[in-house]
């Protein structure tokens, strides 16, 4: 049987299971919204924690908070930011588009657990106040922007990069491996012309790559922080000087270069940093697709599709064709890029439909961008772990395509001309016969210079 | 300590935790698939109980199952259908594309609990195999689209349909309250010319009817199920009429009309039904974005905004700024639209990604659909319940703005031309007069029968 | 040398080429918006034409208009709709979101070409007066919704319609020609059991009938108009019956049965109905997508592609590769594709984007959709004229895919069970062996049963 | 009538207009891709000029050239650039999907002007061949992406840059001459905070900073040209450093920085970079729409509305209301924001459709990323010279605004704390009376006390 504590609030008292950390403005909203089942992830309650540590930090620096409440204060949103307190944030996304109840969530639970570290029971708001100390000098229009960048950020650093290291590392090893081995080049899906597989596996390099690159380009505009705007971006109610002490005390303790906003009101209305960064998330779905979508035709078959490559075996078969192989985690990276796709129009409209001094659709906003990243990194994991690794050339197969009878034409242009290698297509076609006995046949080239003209290594650059 | 029992599949033993009832397959694709954190929403797994049912019933009818294993798999697959087993499947919706492994994880559970009923422990796949028996006439390519059929139908049925009416009635019934309440119309947001409160609501509620016609005109598509197309449309392994006896015994079960899709391959290889759904729950979202924001605007201020609508109270506030009321339930309704939007284009793109045979995006299809008819369900529900009625107009603004000078002109065209009453509007505006006095300095109406030619009750059709 | 003549609105004077029939409004405009090349497509003018011959009828019928000015209208609105005045709409989409500049210089033109037919000079407006007239009983805000409908619904007739019905006998007939040519299936694009060519181009045509009903389904809120509701919904101006006696009149001219909106503010602040109907031309673009993407994959190689399909010669080659045949057309469907379910993120945004009694996002809404039944039907008409009829299966490839040692394991599970069957895949994986021997080695079936198993044309449900 | 002139090519005779440059690959492609009406802008088909007269040089600097050939393929490639044969350009964008046939156009084009000049008569390949001369070293599969990158960066540089910049300087402009006048802000489109209406022009003006440093960041990897790999990435066909010198060509004759793709697979079979470039024109859009939102909405009314902007007169007005002053510049400017949005995500298909070797959405999804830098720069443009230098602030309703009853309390938190400040809320709502004799009644604050904290200026951080 659950037992409640009363807490008080602007609007009167409100019954809160006793074991729970969470204050009246908490437990009120979880009455008024019953819509969905999307929860923030961790790393955004965590996030919160440094958050909350960070301006604690920043008010004592700026007096604001004595000593005694501001390290209750660190030590309790530490805690938050360890993960202690992951079950006492029970609303879903859907709340107001501030994030405000989210922002009051955590100050309750800090203050709470702050005035219980200084002996208080819960739901005494004091010594330690979720408003008046803990959400000091801020407001949830400043500090939920503010988080959203910083886990962001912290996302960013703690898991896509590195995931994205790891694909591009094993995915230039193959090109490395591959390097000498011949296949035929596809272009419109046809035949054209010898390349190696190795050039391949370098083409999904170099877009990993460009990912890595094109994150980096973002971290200027994702790295500055409106913390310290309040309410509506006029720094009303904080010091003078608590933008730029939040964000060393952030940059301290995160690693990360924060750095405040010079136009706060840019930072709460508008949220273009994170669009910005969704459209490089957009980016590498992208990518993603294209080289999850190669790897899957060049594994296709074996016998009836191109069967270029041979995929590793993951133990997981049909439910009605014995031991039949997929591509399965090729066809995982595909789907969370298509969900990433999705993801960022609803980042986009959510980014667009700021009113004045405040954009309300941040809780939105920042959970697809979060599931974006993860998605990515995820999926970026396991492909470079359990699916790049293990590839491997069929090289019977290889060589047999590159028979393709018109493959050679392509290398007489230069020697005869377009025309004249036209002639020898429609030629060899016309009769079912080979290039070069066409090419003879027409007393174009001997079977010698043919025969040095059309050298698939030499023609595949190597 | 978590204890084990082994498990055999055609690629070995495989470690399963002893109290779960999921197998070898699951098992391995929980290690395969680290990626996410979504899992499917528990009315598919329910449909999946469902759908095991009418499986095992219509296998009986062919003669493929006897009644002893056929009657433990229906009983099984009851309790999966009434949620006994939500805990037992662990994967995330990030799997292959078919969704095999959810299938298998069905079949898996079903078979160990069937035998468990039989009085087999867990693993035996004896006497009830997971493939032969409750996958049995079956492959997950035909009955994971025919359970993504049937979900969403329950819970179009369920749960969306239901609560559009609730808020059609909410917003008929303030369209009735408000019918003779004037107010100023605005056309691209200036003063246009009076009209009603509650045309503004009639128009509302015109929406959603619109809305439910719309469902209702893709039941056609969406009750039609590729069941029995078995691997890939060709029936191979499933006796004859196994199509029909499946969707007689899923409708009797169910209660919706399901029937054969009698091109089986075109329900597997493509989700064209799904995705007209998606563009119906897309139009859905538009509406409900008109009609959310016409309400935070028509609530807006109260003091600095439009203030023709009280919003009730919701018992939350801002974090820095007391008392402050925000419309966080309309805010939420304009959120949840945006990710159906975001999720429209996801599911647009997995249904373009089908290959020959077979989609394989179906779980992100899915769960996407799924989210976007539980957030449209979940919004329109606390908008009808919790925004909706408490809505009062506010009186005095309301009468202040239908005082807006410019609003006469239009009612003289008839009687003056148009070039003559835009006199009349150059004229009050250049001196700063009313229409009124303008019309009479310039001549063109006496003051009498200006009042008659405008009389606003009558301008707004009343 | 440019001569010009001026004509006077409500601002004053404006000098207005001297052969254009344009007015002061839409020269006005021409100054201002500077933005883009796009104009509306011809159809929409023409149904302008329509739409104001329907108009003045209907403000004859009423006794609006006498019958000298109403006939003269009608004339002129006659020639608009046949094409005379396409060069005297120089306006890009880019401007108001009401579309009134548009419907403006639809009046301008009717009038300066009615009064010309009167007798009169361009630019007199009398005794045609563009507004007093020729939108009489009118708004831009209630005729250009209006003209939005009546022109998707006249390119659904005229052009989508038809162009699908071909596209879809051209699929049913080669779908007959290839009923019994046997086939690999591909799922998860792996070899997976017999089907025919004959059953990919049955899911083709299915996809197609299915599109077809699809639009069916959006008209009877397609053919609904708002017009009547006048400026903002209330019909102020316009005499009781006018919208019923407009749909009258447009329904006789144009052989489509419009009907009056019972609720005109929502056929004027909202655009359901369009974007319902973009969501279906987003459906037919997924449909296209799979059916263009496995022509050209079934066309693929020839030699190191899948080379199931032969395509026809289209005359078009390669700048570099003399002689190389590329599934152009196939090509454009695929980004036809792409460019409607793009437009159909805009006509969402578009139609998400009213405010109380006008959506002012009309001319880049109507314009997307008009573009995307544009690119639909004249996609489906090339396919269906230049690529499908020309498609010859290749007979030897077609037969040596279905060797695929995996096939066979499929059809013993009935009779084995799929763990005995997955054991055969193991073995004869193994020992690089035949199913045949290895079921034999296994001593699970003799040869002769396997054959009687194994019947590929049993198997493909022939 | 018109009189035809005969070419060959690989296929055979082919008759085209006399007075045509085009040769028989154009005109063949002409009668196959009859689909829509968009053509590539203007920009494009002289970027190929450009193009063709570097890769002229380059080809000379190489040996590949002689110079009476290459000279003449350099004039005639200027006269190209130059706009001179924008009507040569016959094909719509709907075409094969490496943009081959408008690529053999551009040869084609130019070889008979190159011939013209050199006194041959179009038509006689001789002594300039399209294929051998103008085409060398080249295909189109590396030289339509190198003018796709090559038109963007022209474009953004010559268009959006400095559109971005005229908008940039009159927002800023605004925010100086307003930087006094203090109105209200509002969050949740709620009474907030004072603050100023400068700071309100400054955030946008940040947006436009803000889109310009995005910009240049793109640069990097568009100014990036896969020129050299030829038809598939392996350079065949064109001599070693063919790629550095025909950047340095490139780069020399337009003032951009190009450089070579180190990995010209990447840069031909994806396409991210330009993907990259949508997702900032994306970002851009949703500034664009925040700006033009708040604009409209700070202009509504006036009556009605906020009316805290007067808009400038623009001679444009309503078809029945007469003398009514809509927002219609930023209408124009959301309208494009939407399409520019649709057209990000087509992009994004497109860029994520790669096969192997080879994008073929390339002629989509170039038009795409042109028209969007087009629309963006043309509403800047117009908003920047005819919107924002004519707006004026509304002193008297801005000073009203600021009246809020409400507006008071947060300022007395730091003094009084939140709770206290709430009750003060509760008190004045309740009994009707201002915050001040709220505050007094309850004994919180003297009336002096009241008037030192509450003072608007400096709660507007003024």
């Amino acid at each position: 049987m659950t037992t409640y504590r009363t807490e008080h609030d602007a609007f009167g008292p409100v019954d809160i299971p006793a074991d729970r950390y969470w204050g009246a403005q908490t437990q009120r909203a979880l009455a008024v919204f019953e819509v969905g089942q999307e929860r923030f992830p961790d790393c955004l309650i965590h996030a919160f924690g440094l958050h909350k540590m960070a301006a604690a930090r920043a008010n004592m620096r700026c007096g604001v908070l004595n000593a005694r409440i501001g390290e209750a204060i660190v030590a309790a949103a530490e805690e938050l930011r360890c993960g202690r307190f992951d079950e006492h944030f029970p609303l879903t996304i859907w709340q107001t588009g501030s994030g405000t109840q989210t922002n009051m969530n955590a100050n309750e639970v800090i203050a709470n657990r702050a005035n219980e570290r200084l002996g208080q029971p819960r739901g005494t708001k004091s010594p330690v106040h979720p408003n008046d100390h803990v959400n000091a000098s801020q407001s949830s229009n400043d500090s939920f922007p503010s988080v959203m960048h910083m886990t962001a950020a912290i996302e960013l650093e703690d898991r896509l990069v590195p995931a994205l290291g790891r694909l591009r590392d094993s995915l230039h090893e193959r090109a490395s491996a591959f390097a000498d081995v011949l296949k035929i080049a596809r272009t419109h899906l046809m035949d054209a012309v010898p390349t190696t597989l190795g050039r391949a596996f370098e083409g999904f390099t170099a877009q990993v790559d460009n990912a890595l690159a094109r994150l980096h380009d973002t971290m200027p505009r994702l790295l500055v922080l409106p913390q310290g705007g309040t309410a509506a971006g006029t720094g009303l109610n904080a010091p003078s000087g608590f933008d730029l002490a939040f964000c060393e005390e952030a940059s301290q303790l995160s690693g990360l270069a924060f750095r405040p906003n010079p136009c706060k009101v840019e930072g709460m209305a508008a949220h273009d940093a994170l669009l910005e960064l969704s459209g490089v998330l957009n980016v590498i779905a992208a990518s993603f697709t294209k080289i999850a979508n190669d790897l899957r035709w060049m594994g296709s078959g074996p016998n009836s599709g191109l069967g270029e490559l041979l995929l590793p075996e993951d133990g997981l078969t049909s439910s009605i064709m014995p031991g039949k192989r997929n591509p399965t985690i090729a066809e995982v990276m595909v789907q969370a890029a298509m969900q990433v796709t999705g993801n960022h129009v609803t980042v986009t409209m959510a980014a667009a439909s700021g009113s004045f001094e405040l954009n309300v659709a941040k809780p939105v906003l920042v959970y697809n961008v979060l599931q974006s990243i993860r998605l990515l990194a995820d999926s970026a994991n396991i492909v470079a772990t359990r699916l790049i690794p293990g590839l491997q050339p069929a090289g019977e197969r290889l060589a047999r395509d590159l028979q393709s009878p018109l493959l050679a034409v392509t290398a007489l242009n230069p020697t005869l001309g377009y025309d004249k290698a036209a002639s020898i297509t429609r030629h060899a076609t016309g009769r079912g016969i080979t290039p070069r006995d066409a090419a003879i046949e027409l007393g174009l080239l001997d079977g010698e210079t043919f025969d040095r003209l059309v050298d698939l290594r030499r023609m595949a650059g190597r």
